[in-house]
């Protein structure tokens, strides 16, 4: 439809009102004959005013009148036709829409008036519209580019990838106090300058008079379900926060940031402040994407109009914002390590000093947890998972605590939560916990490409048992639930459960290639072991022992004539090799990009899982191109134990460096091995989760 | 890469075994030198033979042999060069493809070997496997035509639209016998035969030799989460259902449908039933998709292989197929009446005849709820909301029992659950549920499509709150939930708070049209009452009264010189006006899509909450063209209700029917109208859900 000039010419202001098409409402608009009414007009919307039901009856006849500031059309007019100010036609149909294109200096400055005639021109009633107009827009981060640009069309949706849009929202759960810390998004109030970072900015601008006319107010509100997931605090100033900051810290913090939104207060007015002028707040994620919560939030702004005394206030303009709430995660072998975490225990020397050598080399921090603190629980892979959360403004590692608990329950929370480094856990009941859940169980691949679908973050794998399973364990529904709704590194279910410990990181590990993929998968494999052990005997050394030395030292010879262990040994391949079926379907891996470490294993007695018979060397720490591997103790052959110089001709070419740890007596005898011991923090990808296409 | 020429001829056979692509899985496969071993391979994979890493030490050369039926290919080969029967090199990456493309007559009817040799091309030893092929494919009807097809490539996902794909579950929410009934879903058994059409098939379809090798098993299986959410049940015979519906009369009904898998067995072994066979099961929806459910649902089925005696076995192949359960979807005024459902009381005799009239008139059914049932609550439509679900094989109305929970609380289980009459509830906690709750807040519209985007199925319109009001009331969450998760007909939620019953059924309704979007909204206005009363005052019938001849008369000038009066209801026109926007916003309408029926409202004085001043004439009941709209009781000009006439002007150009029932002392006295009082159970929508793009 041809729509009709205006019946004004414009004013080109310095005020003038941006044209925003996709926010566009038309909001009715009802005349009262013989009347002054006061109307708010808020920029990018129209008032619709259908003429015939507001007309005098028998009215036949309307013209129109306004002020240069008001632009009004006439949808039913004719083409053509007279100009709005000499007496039209009134249709059934006849809607007047009038719009604005200047902000107002002062309120009721513009001005609008229709006038009905009768069927002989003569004048039957005049209603009278006082305008405000006013700019109005709740503003986010929408172009992702740190910065909160100016009513962004796309700043109340949210879509992915890099010609994607949408603010994105951080779970503020870091500590910004070391001492005496409480997880930030657990306080109802901001205590630290430093602690406005980890939020994201909505900034509300606003252009008008100096005031609204009398009642109007703008409230900020959110819906009960958000209302669980998000916090909203005001900067009073309406400079920026940099420019306060010296206030702050003589404790005005809390007066100087109120809470506007939370649970118990799902709607504030805040302030009009007049002029050409913004107000900042500071949002406050609350809780990760899960199960019940896709991660998306919606925060509104409307303006409120007083009808009467007595009566509520009616919503005649709301404007919105949509977040996504950042996910957790993870960082694959494959990154830059930052910072190794080990444990000290009164036997594990010999793991210390190999660790700190590796970590030395490569120039990375290292954190050891003292006796005390970890009261013999050396299994600092199991109690917790790194990873970190990402927005254009900021982002952090965040420690994902296993719901475990051994003795090192408290070490996540105690010793790894702190500024900038935030803390997430889920919590599960006692019974439903089992080995499975421990963070062995929980590693991720470097990134992929699947049939042409791209992982640039890679894919969370984790253990489960093999559905057809009786009493099979899993890792528990939470925590499950949680990895999933993640989204960005879509979680791949192997089976773990055959394991007497049931940990995916006993049979697999990623390190960096410089060619292919950028990685090679490494598998425990009996069947590797086996032809090892049978070039070591071809060669007549069937002699030579396993565990040279130790009292349960045993040839490999006797190992070879071992019918049941081989058996026992064929089935672990067996576990191994479905594993490794899924591992290649679902990360499009070739032979090529896979290598097979010589591992055995046997099964424990009653219960037929298997645990590894000599140190599983594909349980190693990768830093860098450094390995540390858990020194087999295989058979020495010309002074070298064959299944290390195995391993280094696997591994080498690679370009990596193959260090051999003993973990013999204080990890491998416990069930586990060095990568069971230790925990790496990596730096964050480069690729940018919004970028991904989902 | 170029692939290979196989080494022996395919046979054409009977039994050739289809090639898919799509479901391609290849298996890590171990030969074991001088063993001859034994597998069984699954039509459509690739056992995957890593020859070096299985060859005997210092193997430099290698060569295969097998029967016609097997096809093997070299992936390190070099294209032209040697048939694979003379020796080839081993290199280390040799891997071998081995497939079949017949399924096999008898176990261990087709021959693999595998010689390897040494740099002098001596025989350093050879592998054999015997191989069985089968056929496996667990089948759904994933195009939607109400039949299983064979190994539909896109069994294992589901996508919206003509040209998507995946199968569909009903939840089994009626109930086969009306005596002594429970919801079909919540027996763990089969009980009626009838019962099986309300349940989705999946065919196991197998072919092969007649028994499988020793200790092979197919295993039915699901995950914990989905086991939630469905059951399975099998058909004991090999024929189709309706052969054996003779025995099941006989009570052998359990027996003939064994229940399979369930939450208490998530996993099952089903029966290999040799040659060329089928095995049906029966699958059963529990759960409708919701906050915590996307509807989808995934069932495998695993072929398990025996290691030794002791171990368990392991999985070697696993076919999945998918459904999405059917959303509840809701039916808008414009489609067909089936049967209307009201409450006789002791004082509604006025209310029912003209139901009566209107439900005879269009040849529809007509349910009357009785006083011992219904104890008083004539609320009929505030009890209950009708839909249905569908899929291609089967589809039955559904009944929505709100959590109201009024005297007429059990009618919707005790006497609308039935035979193909399902029922559906969400709890909510009894402090939590308000007025607003009842299903006169509600409602649906017809199709629209809004900027482009389609809503075929309409969309749902609930009451709510405003969110800046404070103690607003709302719908419960659970049932909110509940709406959203449907997907189907995306709701919106208007501000139906101002009323003191709070139910968009008081303000808005939808009727057929022959033009435009075929249909109109009707809001209830104040501003157009005002404007009927003028008129009547104008042509000189001032003192016309409102309610003539009962104690509450009131005239028409009376009225309009309320000042009082005049300003609660524009106050009502205020709220009424910001849902007309959002309506017209989300539905896409034009003016021209609304009509605004004259009614008044007056404020209950301490909640300031609005009532309808006299029968709220929007509150109507929709039967086709039909319209049984609340009688006014309007001031009488020339011997008709002027609202009245007003009204028809209104809707009888749109070929409607109006037809006055007097609703006065039964129902608007009671704070209900015609609408509120009945229910309707319409046709389903033509267009079928699983066709929509979302």
């Amino acid at each position: 439809m041809e729509q009709q000039k205006h019946i004004t010419t414009q004013i080109t202001s310095k005020r003038k009102i941006p044209i925003n098409a996709t926010n566009e409402f038309q909001r009715t608009f009802r005349l009262q004959i013989n009347e002054t009414l006061k109307a708010v007009y808020v920029a990018g919307t129209k008032l619709s005013v259908n003429l015939n039901s507001c007309a005098p009856l028998n009215s036949k006849f309307f013209s129109v009148k306004c002020t240069p500031t008001v632009q009004c059309q006439v949808l039913s007019q004719v083409p053509g036709g007279n100009p709005l100010f000499s007496p039209q036609p009134l249709s059934k149909n006849s809607v007047l829409l009038v719009s604005m294109d200047t902000a107002s200096s002062e309120p009721d400055d513009s001005k609008l008036s229709v006038r009905f005639y009768g069927a002989k021109s003569e004048l039957l009633g005049n209603a009278v519209v006082h305008l405000t107009a006013v700019e109005i827009s709740l503003d986010v981060d929408a172009d992702r580019d740190g910065i909160v640009e100016k009513n962004n069309p796309n700043k109340a949706s949210w879509k992915w990838g890099p010609n994607g849009h949408g603010a994105i929202l951080l779970v503020n759960c870091d500590a910004e106090t070391s001492y005496y810390k409480k997880i930030d998004n657990e306080n109802e109030e901001i205590d630290k300058v430093s602690d406005l970072k980890d939020m994201s900015k909505i900034i509300l601008r606003t252009n008008g008079p100096p005031v609204l006319p009398k009642g109007y107010k703008l409230s900020l509100h959110i819906s009960q379900t958000d209302a669980e997931r998000v916090r909203v605090f005001r900067n009073r100033s309406t400079q920026q926060t940099e420019a306060t900051l010296s206030n702050l810290i003589l404790g005005l913090f809390q007066k100087e940031y109120p809470l506007v939104l939370n649970k118990m207060q799902l709607a504030n007015e805040v302030p009009y402040q007049g002029g050409k002028s913004e107000l900042v707040f500071y949002v406050e994620g609350l809780r990760f994407p899960d199960n019940d919560f896709d991660g998306l939030l919606t925060i509104n702004l409307s303006l409120l109009e007083p009808v009467s005394e007595g009566f509520p206030e009616t919503p005649i303009f709301t404007d919105k914002v949509v977040f996504r709430v950042a996910p957790w995660i993870m960082t694959p072998n494959t990154l830059k390590p930052l910072k190794v975490y080990v444990c000290k225990t009164a036997d594990n020397y010999k793991v210390l000093s190999g660790i700190k050598q590796l970590v030395q080399k490569g120039g990375y921090q290292l954190q050891i947890c003292p006796m005390f603190k970890n009261r013999g629980d050396r299994w600092m892979q199991d109690e917790l998972e790194f990873g970190y959360i990402d927005s254009p403004h900021h982002g952090f590692p965040v420690v994902l605590d296993s719901p475990r608990d051994g003795e090192l329950k408290d070490f996540p929370y105690k010793d790894l939560l702190g500024p900038d480094f935030g803390y997430v856990t889920r919590h599960a009941l006692r019974k439903e916990v089992s080995s499975l859940d421990s963070f062995g169980n929980l590693e991720v691949s470097p990134p992929v490409t699947v049939n042409g679908k791209k992982y640039p973050l890679g894919r969370i794998i984790i253990g489960v048992a093999f559905p057809t399973t009786e009493n099979g364990r899993n890792m528990t529904k939470v925590v499950q639930d949680f990895l999933w709704a993640q989204k960005v590194q879509e979680p791949i279910a192997l089976y773990s459960d055959w394991l007497f410990v049931g940990h995916v990181d006993e049979f697999m590990s990623f390190v960096p290639a410089p060619d292919r993929k950028g990685f090679r998968l490494l598998l425990s494999s009996p069947a590797a072991a086996y032809k090892v052990f049978r070039t070591v005997q071809n060669k007549g050394h069937g002699d030579a022992k396993m565990f040279p030395g130790t009292e349960e030292a045993v040839s490999i010879d006797n190992i070879l004539s071992d019918k049941g262990f081989q058996e026992e040994n064929n089935y672990v391949q067996s576990c191994i090799d479905w594993n490794r079926d899924i591992l290649k379907k679902e990360l499009a891996l070739d032979e090529e990009d896979i290598i097979d470490l010589p591992v055995l294993f046997k099964l424990v007695p009653k219960e037929k899982r298997a645990v590894a018979f000599y140190p599983d060397m594909v349980n190693m720490i990768v830093l860098g191109k450094d390995l540390g591997i858990p020194k087999p103790f295989g058979p020495q052959v010309d002074g070298k134990c064959a299944l290390e110089t195995e391993v280094r001709s696997l591994l080498e070419p690679l370009g990596l460096n193959c260090s051999f740890i003993d973990d013999f007596a204080s990890y491998h005898k416990l069930l586990g091995e060095v990568h069971c011991g230790t925990n790496v923090l990596r730096e964050p990808f480069p690729f940018k989760w919004w970028n991904l296409e989902l």
